[in-house]
Formats: structure tokens, sequence, C-alpha cells
């Protein structure tokens, strides 16, 4: 039978939502193996194109690789802070941008841009929704993670391909996300680059429109 | 106070998670504005790269551009099926991949690649992050669309500069998704794919790895 999810679970998935956060302040304590097996589980309910699954984790257990992926993205980080205007520079320098040096799991998310899984359909004229679906996945984990009192950070500020050849993965893996993952220090309903004066969430009438 | 969110909840998630589905077939039946506005409000709670909210979702209330839209992606689904192998296309023929004609909405997701909103933040390595926070807005659309009985497809067997021009969107705007919102004929927790023999779920220890 069809489960019926009820006014209390839809408000309780609201504030899920509204309570997830893109973490940058991790605890140092160590998740359960369990914990991390339930989470990567989970994260395949999620959809994909042609149910193709294209998703592959990389847990980063190295401690000397943690710290080439936490380097790359601080120098990556302050590149991209040349580019800003005055103003900004102030703001965004002053930004905590990743935990990858406290948070206790470290994961490279890839996309198989070649699976044969799926045989191609509904990818014929977009292709990039194999990585889509790798962001659903994504998405899904981290939903499941904040439900379990955890935090999750996505760090883009890095180059997909250095990524690549650091952790040696296939040549048609395509980066789609390092992640942190842990107890974040402080839960919090606002965002933090809202909090820090980056960027407020807008209304959501400002993004519809109708034809 | 950060809410706690317990066992069952958790539960409840994962069953939403499992039971949530790709629909094709719908229910005529309309939806009544205060709930496609609430989905649209919750929608924007998702993240996204610099807090930049680049989704913009364009509902198509025009009878003749919704007919347009279907039969577009008819004539792709028959192209994609031109390219698979014949033991592939009996199968591949045999499945209906949109309600577009059934669902009491359609909606066009685009993604503003030129967005000022958040002022790059995060994307200057990986420019693609702002597709993917459309993406991850579409997701928190869909989970809380099936928490309240309904279903979502996403179609995306289409040419994305077609929809574009024919829905006459700003330029930079790219499309992410094509997408049917209603109520599904039937719940089912197999994705359809799996149930009519193209393409079942994998095992996650498959698309696991360490470094």
């Amino acid at each position: 039978m069809p489960p019926r999810f009820g006014p209390e679970f839809q408000d309780e998935l609201t504030a899920l939502l509204a309570w997830r956060r893109d973490v940058r302040h991790f605890r140092r304590d160590p998740l359960d193996e369990d914990t991390v097996a339930e989470l990567m589980a989970t994260a395949q309910l999620a959809p994909s194109v042609g149910n193709s699954q294209p998703w592959r984790f990389v847990r980063v257990r190295s401690a000397e690789l943690r710290e080439s992926l936490a380097a790359h993205a601080d120098a990556e980080v302050v590149r991209a802070g040349e580019a800003m205007t005055d103003e900004r520079r102030a703001t965004y320098s002053s930004l905590k941008l990743h935990g990858m040096r406290e948070a206790p799991e470290v994961i490279a998310v890839f996309c198989d841009d070649a699976t044969p899984i799926g045989g191609g359909l509904g990818a014929a004229t977009m292709p990039e929704t194999r990585r889509f679906s790798v962001v659903l996945a994504i998405h899904t984990l981290w939903l499941a993670a904040r439900a379990k009192g955890l935090g999750l950070g996505w760090v883009s500020v890095v180059k997909p391909d250095y990524i690549a050849g650091l952790l040696d993965v296939p040549q048609d893996w395509r980066l789609i996300a390092l992640l942190c993952l842990g107890h974040p220090v402080e839960p919090d309903v606002v965002p933090e680059l809202e909090r820090r004066g980056w960027q407020a969430r807008l209304d959501w009438r400002a993004n519809v429109s109708e034809r």
C-alpha cells in the first residue's frame, strides 16, 4: 500500500528544507560507519535519467589527499576573489568557504559520463541530465543527513580536472561536487551567506512567470 | 530553537524518497492555485551556489504552447529511438515517456546563467553549479509535491534551444527541465523503468569507493 504523508510530516519536511544548510563549520567527531552506509544507501534512491544511476561517491580517507584537496580549494578561493569588485572582496575574504580540514568525512562525487546503465534513455538531446542526476543524489544525501542532525557542505571552488587527477578516477568521470559531512557546529535557519551580508534569499514570486 | 528530527520522521522521509517517482501517467483534475504557490515557495528553499537562486519557473498555461511542447517531445523521443539497438528499441517504443497532454500543470524550468544575484561566489571554476542549483530546486519541488500525494515527471528528450525559443525567454536562460505536475494515476514504489524491464536499481555499494 502506498504511504500517505500527513500534514504533520509535510510541515516537518518543510522545516527540514528550511533548516538544511550548506555547512562550513564542523565538529571533528567521526561518524560511525553504519550512518555513512545508511546515507549512501539512501542516496541510491535518487531519480536519474533512464535510471542510469551515474553517481560515483569517492570517500577520501587518506590524510594526505584531504590536505591536497583543502590546499587546492584555498588557492582557488583566493584566485576567485581577485576577480571581484573591491566592495565584494572585503566581505568575500571574511567568509569561510569550506570545512575540509575539520569535517570527519570528505567525499568527492563524480558523474560517469560514459555509463552504459540505463541505455541512454532520456539523455539523447540533453546528455547533461546524467550530471543533473548526480546532483539529485547529492541532494538526497544532504536531506537524509540533515534529518539525522548532520550537516553537509558543497565545495565548488575547485578545478574538476585537478581533483579527478589527484583521486585517480577513470577518464570518463567528471567531478560534480566535493562534499564535507559531519556534525555542524551550530544549526541555523538562515543561510550563512545571508547572515554574513553576502546574499539574502529572494521572494519566490520573482522567479515564477507564465506563458 | 533548531528542530530535532526524530526516528519516525527519518523513516517517513526514507519512505518519501523511496515512493518518489518520475510520473508519466497523470489524472487530468487540476491543482488549486494555493497548492501550486506553496510548492513554488518551497522550491525557493533549495540550496544554490552563492545563494544565487538562478531557477526560473515558467508555467505553461496556453493550450497551444503545451501542444507544441508535447509534439516536439514526441518527435524527439522517436528520433532518440532510432539510435538504439534493435533489442532496446522494442522495449523503448512501449514506454510512455511524458504526460504533457494529461498533467494539469506543465512547467518549464530554466537557469539564468547570467544572474548577478550571489555575486558569482562559488561559481568561478565550475559555472555549471548554477545549473546544478536549478536541479536542486526541482528536486525540492518534487519531494514537496510527493509529500502532498502529487506526482512530478521530468521530460528531458527535448531540445533546450527550441523550448527557449518557443517560450520566448531571455537569451541567457538555459532549459534545465520540462516538468509535468499533477495527481499520479497510481503510486508505485518501483521505478516505472524497472517495472517495464528497462533498467533496475543497482546496489548502492557499486557506486562507492575509497581513496
